[in-house]
């Protein structure tokens, strides 16, 4: 069965995800549609399918089997709720919605429908390394967690990327692999501010997570970071501890340097997660059954935003306070 | 336009390229043939097609566009022909043939033909690392290349696995890198051999190569290095070297050491290069446009490593009789 | 002019003082005490010299030009002050005082003296890694500090290593450092615990330092860290970091790992800089001249320790009350 | 006992030494002789001693215990030749003579003698990452050594440092090193020459050595690397692999790199060695008895030297025509 993909979103996202659909896995990719019809236009012309101003006539187009949402993250939650009525699988840029409250509302939805159609895009459960480090800790010899060291640094970014949408937008990365890797729920959040290179807006923030069994992660996410993308996790174990996100490749020595690139940005460095990312779920999409990020995650994610946002302004810890999980989830 | 892939050989290699072709690229398999028949209906079950223990009837196939050719190497000689006569592009595995005179044979059918239609499966030129030492090489701020350091170690191999065969099948790899990033042919071999980790098979060996404007490269080869797979090259140039193959990703801390996996094989480690590869042709082939490694690159390679084979026997240096290149591969 | 040094402590700092001033540095030691007579004597056999139980009677002996202090913490005050009673040079192991009360007697002390005599025992200013890390940040084309990362791990401790004691025994290291490091003074300290490998100590431990302009360091200290001794940093600019402590040296391939050593204990990793602070701090005492880590470095730690542990306990953030730098060290 | 040392030669190599004798090691230099007497005078003024022009007067000075040679390579002779007459000392900087026959002088002198007095200054056996190489090896686990890659790069030379100077000047530390590790003499050497960065040297040199049990190595000398000083080895044996050499340190990161500096020069990498070196000769010294690198030592590789140098003229292998070691050196 050929899977027909209506994607929603013609920005940088929605641009990698149509051409990973078209140019790396042979997927047929239905109809492009954005709010702005001249980039949609261009990226449909690019992977030759059709261009429209209007998401929601993608999402009930007959022709459209699945639904890629990747436009702005506002926007999430009409979508999704459009296509959950139609019963087709989504796979939903993170967040799922930028306050707990929408996600909320979504996944309210999907419970009442009874079975999950939502695949929220936390990449990084497909990326090597974070594999890697998940079969570590589970191998169990290195002993339980005990802390995590995270660094998740972007070169550059808008003046209007401010202090709340860092968490929402970027360190909700982290906090989906600390809820997948552990296995366990966030109970407390602090977002600490030190000095900033903006005036208004909290850059670098150092974020400190608490989860239920103890463990407590520091996250450097840092938006401005001027030399590079970089993303790098040390897990603390017992008897060890596993890090990943060295940079490697090609290695120039010159002038007295033996220099290592660091990749420019999340393209580079994540492209091979995005791709088994979009393959698993055409996989999961097939066969009517969905296994990857549910929207439980992407809404207990929004919880633990919610929380870091509150923390900005008070400046301590901030409880994060989740409901238990529905049945649909487990 | 959809192309649909006979493939001849359904040993590692044939396993590998049938997988990626239907679970990676979302490409239809149009048939699987291997003298064993058992083994071809495996990968045919799993892949969804059907399978054959007669090659010839695929690569007659009124279905079959296009032909991967990864059974033995001895066999690659008339089923690549066989191509060639119905005109259906082809990717074959290396070596085009194990010796000079046979991949002679397919380069002087394929002039005959006037148009080029075979791509040999030469992948390290898809591989990310290796396309950065070219651009380095290229981007010129270093200057000019002295010397090449290669080291190419496999963990174990068969009884079988002998002095020859290593360079045919596995030198061979060294020797096209050597050719694609300098754009220069080799015109001396030495084969040196030292201690042996077996009495009647010279492993390791250390292969001197000779480029025609004066650089010098030395390659180990391993083919029962025992710890792992591993492939790395040093290029040394007036200003700097550029280097890369150097194992990362996950480390794991423990034991008073700190650890970095070496992949085990070389689909670990060259799992995206066969995948990029196989891409690229893809579009070729709809394209009509072959622009990979050539039949010439398969025939300049057979012939080094027939030197290579020479010097294994006389000790000293062995010149590289290379004819001059035909129009149609310039 | 020769020094004749006397040794106070003939524990593992003891006796690693002692073979440095003796076989790297050919330094006369004109006595050891230790309250324990027969590890005095060990060493003192050792490195050719004498061995006493009374310390102070090798403080007082007129043969003795300058003394080292290598004793208990919490012995540090008397043995300083009869030193600077008599005037003679002091190299005192950190802390200068478990409690910065004692150390504020000393530096009164040193004060009341009107000239410098006390030398702490920081020696990862020693450090060439240090050295450079500070020389990066000063050359200033990486702008200005806003985050500091940092992973103190011991192997192993004994069971009354308790949480006080590794603020004031270890992280007083981090605290010299981030100090040293920026030129600043540090106005707020946490202590973070989360889940620990015992129960009535906090092991690991999660430090917050933040300095009088706003940058914000995090220290990781883990006593019991299993797995070996090591010592990284991380200073995050305004243009890129620099990083230190990289494990390193000689590399191991074998059973599919690339195997780098990690140093077992405290003088393997810095061995060189505990030398170079005694050949320096002999230069000094020689010239008359002190210009190491003073009285006031010593001081102004146990300031900061004191509000960690008080941090310990409150579970918030605990400003640090430091009074004005006296003309002395300036 | 306190040793006085007298130190032939004042430029680069006899400043380190006697730098590193009256500051590191807390030693007297009895006094400093050159042939330009404004430089032995210089390094003597900083280092507190006498200068004079006339090492032979330094050697038979009678307030000299024992004597290091850091002159011109071609003076060695007769100053160790005049140490052995008068029954002191030496550390003698390698080579111990540009060619075997003058080596081969000063070995028979010594035999005559009956005791050993002379040490060559081969310090990279005193480096902590080729000690920690010769331990791995000798540890078995990891098999017999069946090839070995060394690569030895200087950032520059001057227009005099010619083919044959490169072998006996700076190759020379990598066949003592081949010997020293395998505990094997070397029986074949051959110099392969490719493109050079000057048309009348051959550099980079491309040297491989052969050893009596079949272990071939492969050396790359590049005097004019341009971008630093480097010296890296990795041994391969039969079940994995040993290297060192990486650089390591401080590690910035800016402009999309992560830098790693190399180092400058021998100085900066091998100080720790040269010191260690110096410290063991003069505990060697005061307890008359010679461990370090013998006469023999120095002998045997300027026998291969030797073959090199032929190597460099015929361009094929040339045999190592070792005579039996003496008694004296077992």
């Amino acid at each position: 069965m050929s899977i027909r993909i209506g994607l929603i979103g013609a920005g940088a996202m929605g641009v990698h995800h149509g051409e990973t659909l078209a140019f790396e896995l042979g997927c047929e990719v239905a109809a492009v549609a954005d709010i702005d019809l001249t980039r949609a236009a261009a990226l449909a012309d690019r992977i030759g399918t059709e261009a429209t101003d209007d998401p929601i006539s993608v999402i009930t187009d007959a022709d459209v089997d699945a639904v890629v949402i990747a436009s702005a993250d506002s926007t999430h939650e009409p979508y999704a709720l459009a296509c959950l009525e139609l019963g087709k699988p989504v796979l939903c840029e993170k967040p799922l919605a930028p306050q707990a409250s929408a996600a909320g509302r979504i996944l309210a939805a999907e419970q009442e429908m009874g079975r999950r159609l939502i695949q929220v895009g936390f990449m990084r459960r497909y990326d090597a390394d974070y594999r890697r480090m998940k079969a570590a800790l589970e191998a169990g010899n290195l002993g339980s967690p005990l802390l995590m060291h995270c660094v998740h640094r972007n070169p550059s970014a808008g003046a209007d990327f401010h202090s709340a949408w860092m968490i929402t937008s970027s360190v909700s990365h982290e906090i989906d692999i600390l809820r997948w890797l552990t296995g366990t729920e966030i109970v407390e959040a602090t977002a600490v501010h030190g000095r900033s290179v903006l005036e208004d807006i909290h850059d670098p923030q150092l974020i400190l997570l608490r989860t239920s069994d103890g463990l407590v992660a520091d996250v450097e996410f840092f938006a401005r970071a001027h030399y590079g993308y970089e993303v790098r996790a040390e897990l603390v174990l017992e008897r060890g501890t596993v890090s990943m996100g060295m940079p490697s490749g090609l290695q120039v020595r010159t002038d007295n340097q033996l220099v290592t690139p660091v990749t420019p940005g999340f393209v580079e460095r994540f492209a091979p997660a995005y791709r088994a990312q979009l393959r698993d779920w055409l996989v999961a999409v097939r066969s009517g059954r969905q296994d990857g990020p549910s929207a439980w995650d992407g809404y207990a994610t929004a919880v633990v935003a919610d929380a870091c946002i509150a923390s900005q302004s008070s400046g301590g810890p901030v409880p994060v306070d989740l409901p238990t999980r529905p049945a649909l989830y487990h």
